[in-house]
């Protein structure tokens, strides 16, 4: 069995193309729709519910694209959001949260693990209870990083200024022992190299981008949802704002081929909010 | 002649209190009511058209507070929805773009004027347009600084990576040989004694906040719009979403009395966009 749809993508804004580009290369068969919340992002300075709001509303239009599964390519709306998603979607859905715990485990040697992200996806404590209900020894350092989104939008990847803001960010959870470091943001990987800069060679990377593409995968292998062979493969954008500066640091950053990029009203009916 | 209803004051998140903490200073008869459009912010990224929206709706909120004037307290906006605001509102309309264009040119000796703000206002080219509508010979230099509101919700305000990010957008304005800086964002008086350190002493600051306080003071002497002695003044305080960690920076970096601030939900309908 195998299902023609596409994978029904979101993220708050553009940082979500580095889970499409994971998927891409992991998934060449597959068609895929991104709907990108620029309208209203970013979601990780917000609180839970208005959080939890905007996420059914933005899923409601990708099952309006008829999509297969629906997947959160935002760190934030799969902290706050996912068991309402779960509830009201008649489709899988997956986040980035539970993949990145998982890979985080497996990586881990001495058992102590830290987390960036958002404010909102730190507050949340998501990756703690994810990490915690796989196992209940692990220890966890988080750190919220609200300057590396801007940082990454003004496209300073690769600049002194930004290594020191990183450096500021993880300083204390290398002194606290972790040997692991979950990039709990989807923007992250465009700075994988200044971040590895900033740790000790014995820290390890986890990026929930490439995580959440892999889980994505098993699903759609377990769940008889993968495109038949010859499927007219291919990547849709839309977004709720016309695309800024920052469509072209990603464009550039993740050698993605982006077409032309749609316009989208933001329903704010969201009928499956009311079911 | 007097009035005792409310000033409406908006703005996309809670910089805008720069401007209240002026109208205090210098009315502090009046009443206030300021809106802050936090489930959405910030505006400085967004397209023009979808600012304008926003715009529109918040101050329409503002009007079922029985405003007798609204002040646009968000340079974002001023700079691309003040036409359109002025077109629908029944009330007058007061925006920081024309106050602070106008206090430059009573500061500049050299005639060369500098500008930052947010990606959208200095795109929008508002504070040029009206710069040479009021002088056509002044020259203009401008540098969007999209880092600067980040660091300020961040509480970096007297730290050495704020700074350093400063000192990377003045350079050039500084070495093109501006003698007066317009601080085009509510949000930048917060960071004054930091764009001081990082300017000649040559070059004067010209604050958007205090000038439009100063506007607003002058329409309501010649509406006859004054409160009447003995108005019971106050600030009421409502946010489209639950206010985040800017708002105790603010609180206690303009010293401003904010008491219980109420949460309201943006009405998406905007009847006055469709008249």
């Amino acid at each position: 069995m195998s299902d023609p749809r596409p994978i029904g993508v979101f993220d708050s804004g553009i940082g979500g193309l580095t889970v499409v580009k994971a998927l891409r290369d992991l998934l060449p068969g597959e068609k895929i729709f991104y709907l990108g919340d620029t309208a209203r992002v970013p979601y990780g300075g917000k609180s839970a519910s208005t959080v939890e709001r905007y996420s059914l509303e933005i899923a409601e239009m990708l099952m309006e694209e008829n999509a297969k599964t629906v997947v959160v390519a935002c760190n934030t709306a799969s902290s706050v959001a996912l068991a309402k998603l779960e509830k009201h979607l008649p489709v899988p859905v997956i986040g980035v949260i539970r993949p990145g715990a998982r890979a985080a485990l497996a990586t881990t040697r001495n058992g102590h693990v830290g987390v960036i992200g958002t404010r909102a996806t730190i507050k949340s404590g998501a990756y703690e209870r994810e990490l915690r209900a796989l196992n209940p020894q692990v220890r966890v350092s988080v750190c919220a990083s609200p300057l590396l989104v801007p940082l990454i939008e003004e496209g300073w990847l690769d600049d002194e200024l930004t290594d020191r803001v990183i450096a500021r960010y993880l300083g204390p959870l290398v002194h606290q022992g972790i040997d692991t470091l979950v990039l709990g943001c989807t923007h992250y990987p465009l700075l994988v190299h200044a971040i590895s800069r900033a740790l000790p060679k014995t820290v390890s990377l986890v990026d929930s981008a490439r995580n959440c593409a892999m889980a994505v995968k098993k699903l759609l292998v377990q769940s008889h949802l993968s495109a038949p062979a010859g499927n007219s493969a291919g990547l849709d954008i839309a977004l709720t704002d016309a695309p800024d500066i920052f469509l072209s640091v990603a464009r550039r950053a993740l050698r993605l081929e982006i077409g032309n990029v749609q316009l989208r009203e933001v329903l704010h009916s969201a009928p499956i909010a009311a079911r």
